[in-house]
């Protein structure tokens, strides 16, 4: 490329990216509020995180007809298509992030109306206190293209796995022995599901920021682990 | 583009286009099998679903590397450029059915050495029947660029939607009247959301097929309906 051309490119580069850590921040926003509404029972901050949802929805959109655009006006290549792949695929993973926040804010409708159970949701608050830093180390790796701390986040996954494996299995044994609770642990499982996946969505995140600065893909590099 | 270079590019986006037809084939049969091997509590079946897996990842990252490769070296255009990003969305859906196909093999194992229930899993089988030519659809629909069929499968994604919530009401009652039976229901209601994410999937890949063709974003047209 002529250096007038790159520094056009490096300008709308930068603004695309801008734009995607514009995405990451609602969505972190979005994903902290709908751990709070559900926790506090707190409908209007669930609704809130409701009508959030279209402004993640638009900016996919509107991220996507950028990246397309430079693609096909200054035809990068090699390290540079590769960067553009990579925000193509994180604005995928986060509008699916917003949709799980969205599952979330939906089962602290279902409960805003019953008392604030005994725990306090403590096994769910565990597993949102591993998710919260892999989803802001994630969007920081990707905005500093730094792959030690997308490794970091990458390995971080399994803490929330596992929380999520050990709330599942309270939650089988709690609907056992009192089947009266049965609807609440399904919410509770639900709500803690979407967290699981949104872990699996940082670690996609990560993953693209090791493949764009080394244009190595990591993905399935180990065998997938998974709770049941 | 020259005719010489358009020639190598037709060949070229040809290949690919086959082994994605390719991706599909192997993840409709995962598909199939995994829900024949939770229907009929076969072990064996789980685990070739299981080891089919790798093959569809190592499918997923191939196809990945080519659309890049011919991206960088034919930069292709308009709706060129729009064929390329559509495929390697749909690489990245197809990788998620396999994921989700392995879920349900999963949950085949986990009862296997039960006893088949009375009713034959006459509600997994609802929603499977109603999936499978989804995932169909979407495929064709794709291979022949053809949106009146794409549009009919997003369609049909509410009825498998309307199948997972019937199948969810009913085992909620299930487990608060027989509590003995949690376990197994919450197997069921993990193996049929499993069918409900991979009729979201194959309304994704029918989406990009009217976006490849009609260079219109369908995604996020209509205010997302989700059972819960």
């Amino acid at each position: 490329m002529s250096r007038h051309i790159s520094e056009k490119y490096d300008e709308e580069l930068a603004a695309v990216q801008e734009s995607l850590m514009e995405m990451g921040g609602l969505v972190e926003q979005q994903l902290n509020d709908a751990c709070r509404a559900l926790i506090t029972h707190n409908r209007e901050l669930a609704n809130k995180v409701r009508d959030v949802e279209q402004s993640v929805n638009t900016l996919e959109v509107e991220l996507d007809d950028q990246c397309v655009s430079i693609i096909a006006l200054r035809q990068p290549t090699a390290r540079d298509l590769r960067v553009m792949m990579s925000i193509m695929k994180a604005v995928t993973d986060l509008e699916r992030i917003g949709d799980e926040a969205d599952r979330i804010a939906k089962m602290a409708l279902h409960v805003a109306d019953l008392p604030i159970p005994a725990n306090q949701y403590a096994d769910f608050h565990t597993i949102q206190s591993d998710l919260v830093p892999m989803l802001t180390g994630a969007l920081d790796a990707f905005a500093r293209a730094d792959t030690a701390l997308a490794l970091s986040v990458i390995a971080d996954d399994e803490k929330v796995d596992e929380g999520y494996a050990a709330l599942v299995r309270k939650n089988i044994t709690e609907m056992r022995e009192n089947p009266e609770d049965v609807e609440h642990a399904m919410n509770l499982i639900w709500a803690a599901r979407a967290l699981e996946r949104i872990g699996d969505h940082a670690k996609n995140i990560s993953e693209y920021v090791v493949y764009q600065v080394e244009g190595e893909d990591v993905r399935h590099r180990r065998v997938d682990q998974e709770p049941t």
